[in-house]
């Protein structure tokens, strides 16, 4: 067989030749939205990498993205790997010391960055020390006022540069095409390097009709951002299939993206449980005509029952959990149902959605502790491992590459039991277990559970010293607007589920969960600022 | 990333583990099946590997099969590829001559033979000088007389394996898994090798919902011979994707097949259109409920129109013409509709309907004639050229290696027109194209137009020497059983659609046109048989 190697290069090429009138779709503004067919966005592609080499970029190279999602961002996507260069896709939520930490860890040269973000770095400059050239993306050819030197307009480079630009036919499959650094519970974050093969691999199975079914006739919004495991990969999917491409723009509030999924006739979306607990009120007080939405696709940390079946019965949307990280590219698993549950009540289809679902193709998983691979059980928990093409086998220059990867599997830190038909259930991070006793409690359960009650807004478990327990839960509740609950309330709701020795001994009121800069309870820090707290335990 | 290599081992390993209940149905006579879950599926397997390893195959032996499809089949589907060796999967129609060469040129050590083919093969045994073990697949413990001595019974060897065996988890993914050979118009056949790699990647992209979709909700049945492309792919991929598989045995008569559509529930079939008109007939006069059937897949040669409207109107059955050969794997393109052709009348749809279609990701198709790519106006021909990781690069150990495959590309010598949405549609083979006066006229645009006439059965253009026009067209017609027609009427029903030049000189009235083993016809016998023939030239 033809030794023909796996590269986003295909992509590009595929939509050009195939689907030259299918369009990439950019909101600019909460009233505007941008509009580029694929036969243009691949030329402006070409002009973006011939600008690029101009200003010294080869193979190698990393460039770094600052920004929202849009069609400049996705041009990035494929100009810079497709040279053979590596797009670093820089989160731009996190603290300022770790934005100045990945780009000088990953030896960025050059910065794309959208017109608006640029504030948000402009101080960090100066500590900046790989980088030789900046362009700002944004239309016009002005650029902001700069102690940096070599400030560029995107669109003027990209003026200036040639549409005839030819991408390199040599390059091999396992070259390195883009990089996202993922937070760490302790220390700098970490990065992660993708290749053309582990994006083309994944990108393939995306649309499988037994994982997401991306296709040609999909109008696909990610509003999860393109700095977050590539958008979860669908950027580079959607141009391989030809897809239509909705991209929210720096503006998604419940409110525009329900007007984008409207009347862009969306029809599937990925994104964080919080922005859909946002879209589900806002479609509640407000409602759109939301008919050709035919999945919600929702990742990153647990999904609430209350969410799914209110997607599901309310408004009739196939919700669908996955399941990966920065480290997965992300999928590895999906909440799908299989033909044997055609005839299963909701109820119990609801309990498999919930879950993080059945491993994707050419993925493997295992949940493992002391004794090997847990049974099918539904409650032996285990710490889940993945391998496949597109798990990571290191962090990037970083020696915290030992602790997680080791025989040949990635060990996530989730822990997870495997429901009777082998679908993974995380149960917790390995760090957030409470341990009572000598058992396991499974934070994550407790707050599915807390988050079922419908004076909840949101709710975090963790684990309190206990002189004789050594750990026991402790409930941190944020009340939605206007309700209220006591305690006892509380507790009570949560007993016909579980154990009484799971119950909280204690319940805290908040105002807010402290969240990492995806999105996820920060724990650590939520442990730290209750320290000092008095759990008034009852026996 | 991980370097995990693409082996066909992850697919049994996935069927095992999550599709342990899911069902292999064999037809093993006209009243009867044989059923057999998954889990039990791959121990056999494991069984079989067990058994071959322990008769001397070892990485790299050939073992050769000559065999229907069952269970049996693609129990060694597997067996083989996944311990290291190849599995050469013999043509059972091929002439005694071309069953011994190819079984000798590949040097198989081992065969696998059907009980019931065994008469086929028995006097061409003292020829095979590379097979040292025969292994007889039916049911029961006796194997038939013969004068070969290693002579065994599948089922016991099996009895007597070891479900444990553990298969190779070292294999480079680059490993020979399979061969076939394709007849070749002169000469001996020649032998294409598949790999790990190209099998997963080319299973993987049967299941995207832009080419056939296959998913675990299918129940499929390929009509189309496990010896001829590997059934198409299919077995591999229904395997991965825990797909029910229905396996027609040796009987396929297109009432058994219409029988098992019914009662398995089948929901995608493919096979080339010769069943399919056979088919048709049967469910015309006699119907089945066929409402599980979601598509007929039909490839191997052009479909006529008539066939598929009658499928899609009158069944209402999606009717998906592919396009491939043996060196392709075989897909290369599938007839799909893109969204915009959804508002199309049926007549303009049913013309992209019967081109071979638009090609699937991950290969690259070319149409080139002397000046370079073909433009898509659909009448400029040239000839079809294929790269791509499921394209073969060489014939087995066969000099005939440099006429097809130049500057990395497969030239397939079919002469295609590419339409105007890139469609590719494959006017003639090379060595039948018409030469009339300097320019080319397409004897199977001619053939698709005579059998479009309700007295036509079948009909084959071929070009006759000509005095002034080097070459002109000549009709060989078969009529339906009772259906009258003369040689007027058929070339004046022509009229309308094409041009005065291209109408047949004459028309040849036939019992029946020569075939090839796979039911291509055999313009090359049919020239020979008609040399002598006196064109009446009307002009």
């Amino acid at each position: 067989m033809m030794d023909t190697p796996l590269l986003l290069t295909g992509f590009l090429n595929r939509a050009e030749r195939y689907f030259p009138e299918k369009l990439i779709i950019s909101r600019t503004s909460a009233t505007k939205t941008h509009r580029i067919p694929y036969k243009d966005y691949v030329k402006r592609t070409r002009r973006l990498a011939d600008a690029l080499t101009k200003l010294g970029m080869t193979r190698g190279t990393k460039v770094a993205s600052f920004a929202w999602n849009h069609h400049r961002h996705l041009e990035a996507y494929f100009a810079v790997p497709c040279s053979g260069a590596i797009l670093h896709m820089v989160n731009i939520r996190l603290a300022p010391e770790h934005i100045i930490y990945v780009i000088n860890h990953a030896e960025d040269e050059i910065l794309l960055i959208d017109g608006d973000l640029f504030p948000l770095v402009e101080k960090a400059l100066p500590y900046l020390k790989s980088i030789k050239h900046i362009i700002v993306m944004h239309d016009g050819f002005e650029v902001p006022e700069s102690s940096f030197a070599n400030v560029y307009s995107y669109e003027q480079l990209l003026a200036e540069a040639s549409e005839d630009f030819v991408f390199p036919d040599d390059l091999d499959e396992n070259t390195p095409a883009g990089m996202c650094y993922t937070s760490a519970t302790t220390g700098m974050p970490k990065g992660v390097v993708y290749t053309h093969r582990s994006l083309v691999l994944h990108s393939l199975t995306l649309g499988l009709k037994d994982t997401l079914g991306l296709s040609e006739a999909d109008v696909i919004m990610p509003v999860v951002p393109m700095f977050h495991v590539n958008a979860w990969g669908m950027p580079f999917a959607a141009v391989n299939f030809g897809m239509t491409q909705v991209m929210p723009g720096p503006m998604f509030t419940p409110s525009l993206l329900l007007d984008l999924i409207e009347q862009e006739k969306v029809t599937i979306t990925a994104g964080v449980p919080t922005i859909w607990l946002g879209v589900l009120a806002e479609q509640e007080s407000n409602p759109r005509e939301l008919s050709s939405l035919r999945s919600v696709v929702c990742g990153g940390s647990a999904s609430p029952k209350g969410l799914i079946r209110a997607f599901e019965e309310k408004l009739g949307i196939p919700f669908i959990v996955g399941y990966g990280m920065t480290e997965t590219s992300p999928i590895v698993s999906l909440s799908n149902f299989t033909t044997w549950m055609e005839d299963w009540d909701y109820e119990d289809k609801l309990e498999l959605r919930a879950t993080q679902g059945l491993t994707v193709p050419l993925i493997e998983t295992d949940v493992v502790n002391e004794n090997g691979s847990v049974p099918w059980d539904g409650q032996t928990m285990g710490e889940l491992r993945i391998r496949g093409p597109w798990i990571a086998k290191e962090y990037y220059k970083d020696e915290r590459t030992a602790e997680a990867f080791q025989d040949g599997w990635l060990y996530t830190g989730d822990i997870a039991v495997l429901t009777k038909e082998g679908y993974i259930k995380i149960t917790d991070r390995t760090k957030d277990l409470i341990k009572s006793g000598g058992e396991w409690i499974s934070s994550v359960d407790l707050e599915n559970g807390l988050m079922t009650h419908p004076a909840v807004f949101e709710a975090a478990v963790i684990a309190m010293p206990h002189p004789k327990w050594q750990e026991r839960p402790l409930a941190c509740v944020v009340l939605k607007a206007g309700a209220t609950a006591t305690k006892d309330e509380l507790i009570a709701s949560l007993e016909a589920d579980f154990a009484k020795w799971w119950l909280p001994d204690d319940v805290v009121f908040l105002n807010e969960i402290p969240k990492t800069s995806v999105g996820k309870f920060l724990k650590a820090k939520l442990r730290e600022e209750l320290k000092d707290y008095q759990v008034s335990t009852p026996n």
